[in-house]
Formats: structure tokens, C-alpha cells, sequence
């Protein structure tokens, strides 16, 4: 069902030099199904991350920022999926602590220099054992050239392994930027179980990386959204090996540039979990443009892409535009002039001053909703910040795959 | 489809004196359906609204609110359905007065002294020959013994039509209340379309009244929801005729018994559109404890409600309850300790200290999640407010029906 997904490749993705990936199959998700990634940083690596705004945080991301603040250089990353140990209490530290040590432990580092992930069912234990015994054959199989089997072993619900890798040349040398990502459900990224990875070959500094990883993530994993469920363990991680030897100074022409080929990526990451939403038909882009500030924009982004009328108009290729109008109105902006705002499907102007536009026809409206992406546009007339949100459709589908999920 | 409905009759529906009930099919909904309703009240009748808070709230909203506002004695009610006659700029005002004014001119009273109300699609103008047309006969077959038909009269999507009458005892003297309400989707009052119409034959003052509809209101029509979509129409009204010669005073005992049968009514009203919520198969009430404000709590239990992980869940009989956690902990509270926090699925203590409960076994979760009504209560531990939200579970047959709505 994923909506003009493209063809990814195992030969399309990139190695970064500096970081190896290796899989394995533990059981811990199903049989046969790769479900422990481990990721090897050489040393002098720089890595930065962003994490879920969930109160009820799963036990690794907690562990993560632990280490992450410790600065005491991380090398190594392990995901599990099957099971997010989330809501899972003091065990869940346990755990989540006990991976890192094994993994430390067979890697000659310390565990405080190793992160760890986890998606799936919440309010279970980790199965340690089976996660245990997968690390081993993980490390066994390390190696640069593995991105497509990394996108694989992070699957759930996921149709398809998502990657994207790009090439750009900066002082006359190739730098590399691939990554990985994964979700499909329990998506309003702040983070969705979104986990991304993504992995460049620069030299950077530790306070600037996390300056574009804040920045990048706003613009691509904070901006989606599939069911409006923020999920407990999203994770967002990009990490610098430093050895392509090029390094990225702040505010340098070396570093627009750089930021803008990362935003590129991870905003494709972003879209690809979009795409490939649960049950998704329609890939709709909702623009929001001429409010008083960024986050009053996302506001009305988000309301629309969360109605479930407003999804299920889209799925049916209905124009029932008025749903729009109502997710906009009970947005919860304060004084907003609803006589001041313009509503556009791609090209067609819909409505105006409040109303149904006089040349508005149900047939324009038609040839657009029967496309597989859409542009929804919103002009508020009520200031000069703008925000981008992607969302998908709502499908029997969906409803079949979450009502079916753990069975 | 709908959960546990209470079989409702013509007879059980007790006349309330001084308001009288027409009907006419006036083709604007669909052939062969009641369509328009006419409420004519004795003079010196009291009446309250509260109505939707969508920013893009219909024309017909606008106006009930300047003639409530006027306090020229209201006298009469209109709803249409099929049609919403919102984001219908200045014609659907225009459309909206000129309604008032066709049947404040049979009637024989003044056009301020008229509230309308529109319910079904957005973004569409009324059919004005049509809904005129049908004013006569709906004058024709006024009579105070019509509630069953009046409660026809304003479905759209709803499968059944919902009423729910009472007498009580004040004063050795018989008081009636009698209602009926509609709305089975877009449905998050505040209002949902929601329409709601309940019916007293006590007197009370202005200001006394408006008080009770707002606290009645709260507590049921503002504690329920199908989807989250608030609409653009959503409106409540109590009338007051005053035909029992009894009166109630603020404060006294009979205040007392009059709010809380008000309140029950009211409740039982919202839950029948709970019960009949599109797809429904479950009806699931959502309890939240010790919270530090009402709107806290109702906060965390809209969260829940709105989940479409949790939704789909109860749809599966999936005890899959880490997704209730994970809606708590996304629902925006700032400081919530998880850990203080207790979750139970009726009588079943699921989750304590920001896990599972160490009793807590999946068949107990699979014997709640069996039944057809379901409460999940949330206890915070950090407060003294509580907050009770009623809501369904969602199906395949909401996505059906809301993609189908219109074809």
C-alpha cells in the first residue's frame, strides 16, 4: 500500500567510512526476522541525539540521554525490535542497562560509550536472553557495506526497509550522509516509534552537530505524522565519523551546505515513514503559511492531519472540504479571523473570507483528491511564519493492522 | 451497530407542558426522511445554550448567539438537517436570518425571538426553497406529544434516534424533563454536531439557568467524544417553560433535585451518542484521579480517548495497554511523574510505578476487554480533581461510514 515508494537498493546505499552494521536474528520479534542491529563507531566519533517528549519515555531512551551526557565518546549503538521496554519500571533500567554491558563487554569498550534502542510492544519485559545471545552473531557480521540489511533489522510494522543515502563534494572531497528509518504507527514524531539513524562521514563539533540535529529533526521527523500517537521511544540520531577528514565549521559556506544535504536526507527519512504509514493511500503535504509564529502553523498543520474525518475524506477521494475548515477552526488558535483565511487543494482555490470560494467547483476538487500526493495550503493572513506537516490517509487498513497488531 | 442501546419508545416520552413539536420532510436530507423540526414555546418560556467553540462555527450558531443575546423571550426553534450551512460565508448568514424570518412570520412573532440550527455537510449553502417549504407543514403537526418524531427529525448519520425523559417529584408536583439529542460523528463537543434538546416545565430565572446549562453541559455533552473533531454546529439548549407552576430557586433543596435530574438527563442524552458513535462496538468510559485540575484531568482522559492505537485496540479486545500509557505520557502534562501513577481496566490493577503491576496477568486485561463497556481509570496521584470522558472504540465501519458519508 506504501504510496510512490521509491526503489531502494542495497548497491544505492553509500558506506560512511567509520561505521560498521551488523544484524541479527534472535527471536525476539519473530523467527526468521532479522531484529538486532549493532552499529561500531570508530574512535573520534561524533554523535548527537533527539528524543521522544513522552513522559512515559521507554527505559534505552532514558539510558541514552544517561550516556550521551557522560561525553565520554560513544562508540557503538544497539536496536532491538519485538519490544520497546517501555513502561516496564526499575526491570526496564535493569535491562536496558545489562544490553549495554554485554555489548561493551564483547566490544572491549565501556558501557557508557554505547546507546540503546528499542520499539515495539510496550508494558513487556525485554526477553534478555534471546537479545543476549543475538550480540555476538551482530558483531560477527560488522561491516561498512551493510545499510540495507540495518534498514531491514529495524522493521515492526514497516513494509518496506527505508534508507536514503546521498553524495555531496565539499573541499574537493566526497562526503557521504546515508541513513536509516523506521515507523509506521504511533507517529507524531516529538519523536514517532520513529527511529532514525543517520551517519556522515564529516569531522564536527560536539555543540554544533547538536545544533543541526535539533534543527534538522524539526524539519523532518518532528514534521509527521500518521496517527497523532507520540510514541514512547523515538529516537533520532545522527552520527560523524570524521573520517573522510573534512571538517564543517559553523556558519562557513562548507556548513550551509552541509545542513542543507542533511536536512534533504532526513526530511526524505522523514517522508519515507509517511509513505509508508499503516495502511496509507495518500501521501497529503499540509502547508500553513502567514501565521504569528512557526509553532501556531504546526498547530493547525497538526489538526488538520490528525482529524480522523478530514483522513478518511482523503482515503475515500472525497472533496468533503469543509472538514478542513472545521479541523482548522478547532484548532485552538486564539482570535483567529476566519473571514481572513484562504484554503487551497494543490492549485484550487477552495475557500475564502470564510467561505466556499465563488469559483470553486466539486470537480476541481475531485480531479485533486483522487491524486496519490496532495498539497493542502492554508493562508492565515495573519503574519509571516510558515510550517510544513506530511501526513497520510486513514484506511480499513489501518484499523485492520492496529486492531490485529500483537495477534 | 450501536452498544448496549436502550430500547426507546414514543410512549415512555413524556410531554412537557408549553412545548410543542413539529416535523416536516422537506427533502432537503435526503427523499422519504424527516428533516426539519420546529420547537414552539408557551410565552415566558426560559432558555440557555452553550454552544460549539470552532473558530469557523456555523452562521446558524452566530445567530442563536445575538438572539439568545437580544433577550427577546425566545418562543421558537428550528433545526434543519443536511446541511450545515458553515463556511457558507455572508449568504449562509444571510440564509440563517431569512430562516428566522419565514417562521417568525407563520408564527405570528418576531424574527429575534427564533433560534436556528443546521446539521450535516460543511462548505454547502442551505437549500433555501426547500427548508422554507418545509416550515408549514412542520407548523401543521406541532403538538406537545411529538418527541419521539423530533428525535427522528435530526439525524443524519445516527442509526437510532435518542431521547431520554424523566419525572420527578418538587413541591408534591409532578416536573418533567424530557430531551433528545443527535450526533454519531465530528464529535468532541465543545460542542460535537451535536445538537442537544432538553425540555423542563419548571420556571427558573435567566441567570439561574444559564448557569445550570453550563455546569450540566460540562459534565455531559463537553465530557464525550467519538473522533476529536469538534464541529461547527455544536449546540445545547435547555428550555424552561415554566407550565408546572413550580420554581425553583437558586440554592434551596429543590435546586438541588432539579440540577442533578437535569444532570442525569443530560448525561444519558450525551451517552446515547457515545453508544451509537460511528463503527461503535464498545463503549468506554475513562476515569482520571487526583489530578491537580479538572482540566488536567480531562486532558490526559481526552488522550486517551483520542488515541486511534488505544481506539483500535478496544475494537480487537486487545489487552495491548501499554498504548493507554503511552497516551497518558503524550498528553502534554508538564511534570508528570510516571512513576507515581496507578492505571486499572475496571476492577484490574494493570500498571503501578510507571510499570506493570507485578499481579497483573494478560488473561484478567483479556477478561475486561471482552465486555462491551469498559472504564479505564487513571489515578496521578498529585491532586484532588477528577475527570470522567466517555467515548467508543474505532472500527472498520467508521472509516467506512466517514469515507462513504457523502457518496
Amino acid at each position: 500500500m506504501a504510496v510512490n515508494f521509491p526503489t531502494i537498493t542495497a548497491d544505492a546505499l553509500h558506506p560512511v567510512a567509520g561505521v560498521k552494521l551488523g544484524f541479527a536474528q534472535a527471536g525476539i520479534r519473530k523467527a526468521d526476522k532479522k531484529d538486532v542491529l549493532v552499529v561500531l563507531l570508530d574512535e573520534g566519533a561524533t554523535v548527537s541525539g533527539v528524543f521522544t517528549t513522552n513522559a512515559f519515555c521507554a527505559a534505552p531512551v532514558t539510558v541514552c540521554k544517561q550516556h550521551l551526557a557522560a561525553q565520554s565518546g560513544i562508540r557503538a549503538l544497539i536496536v532491538n525490535t519485538g519490544c520497546a521496554n517501555a513502561g516496564t519500571g526499575e526491570l526496564g533500567m535493569t535491562n536496558a542497562q545489562a544490553t549495554c554491558d554485554e555489548l561493551a563487554k564483547q566490544l572491549g569498550i565501556s558501557a557508557n560509550q554505547v546507546l540503546p534502542f528499542s520499539t515495539g510492544v510496550i508494558l513487556e519485559h525485554l526477553p534478555m536472553d534471546k537479545l543476549l545471545t543475538g550480540i555476538a552473531p551482530a558483531i560477527e557480521n560488522l561491516k561498512e557495506d551493510n545499510w540495507y540489511n540495518a534498514a531491514q533489522a529495524i522493521m515492526t510494522t514497516d513494509t518496506l526497509p527505508k534508507a536514503v543515502s546521498r553524495q555531496i563534494t565539499m573541499d574537493n572531497q566526497t562526503i557521504t550522509l546515508t541513513g536509516i528509518s523506521k515507523g509506521a504507527g504511533m507517529i507524531k514524531p516529538n519523536m514517532a516509534t520513529m527511529l532514525g539513524y543517520l551517519a556522515t562521514d564529516v569531522a564536527i563539533a560536539q555543540s554544533d552537530l547538536d545544533e543541526l540535529t535539533r534543527q534538522v529533526a524539526d524539519q523532518s521527523f518532528n514534521s509527521i505524522t500518521i496517527d497523532g500517537d507520540t510514541s514512547t521511544n523515538d529516537s533520532f540520531i545522527i552520527m560523524a565519523s570524521g573520517a573522510s577528514g573534512v571538517r564543517v565549521e559553523k556558519n562557513t559556506a562548507a556548513w550551509h551546505e552541509f545542513a542543507a544535504a542533511l536536512q534533504s536526507v532526513a526530511t526524505e527519512l522523514a517522508q519515507l515513514i509517511v509513505r509508508d504509514g499503516e495502511g496509507a493511500t495518500k501521501l497529503i503535504s499540509i502547508v500553513v503559511e502567514q501565521a504569528t509564529s512557526t509553532a501556531e502553523a504546526k498547530q493547525i498543520a497538526y489538526s488538520i492531519a490528525h482529524s480522523p474525518l478530514v483522513k478518511t475524506a482523503f482515503y475515500a477521494s472525497d472533496p468533503n472540504l469543509g472538514r478542513i475548515l472545521a479541523a482548522i477552526g478547532y484548532a485552538g488558535v486564539a482570535d483567529l479571523d476566519v473571514a481572513a483565511l484562504e484554503l487551497y487543494l494543490d492549485n484550487v482555490h477552495v475557500a475564502t473570507r470564510g467561505g466556499r470560494h465563488p469559483n470553486y467547483t466539486e470537480e476541481q476538487g475531485q480531479a485533486v483528491m483522487n491524486q496519490s500526493e496532495i498539497t493542502v495550503r492554508v493562508v492565515l493572513n495573519r503574519g509571516t511564519a510558515n510550517a510544513t506537516v506530511w501526513t497520510c490517509d486513514f484506511s480499513h487498513e489501518y484499523v485492520s493492522i492496529n486492531a490485529d497488531y500483537r495477534s
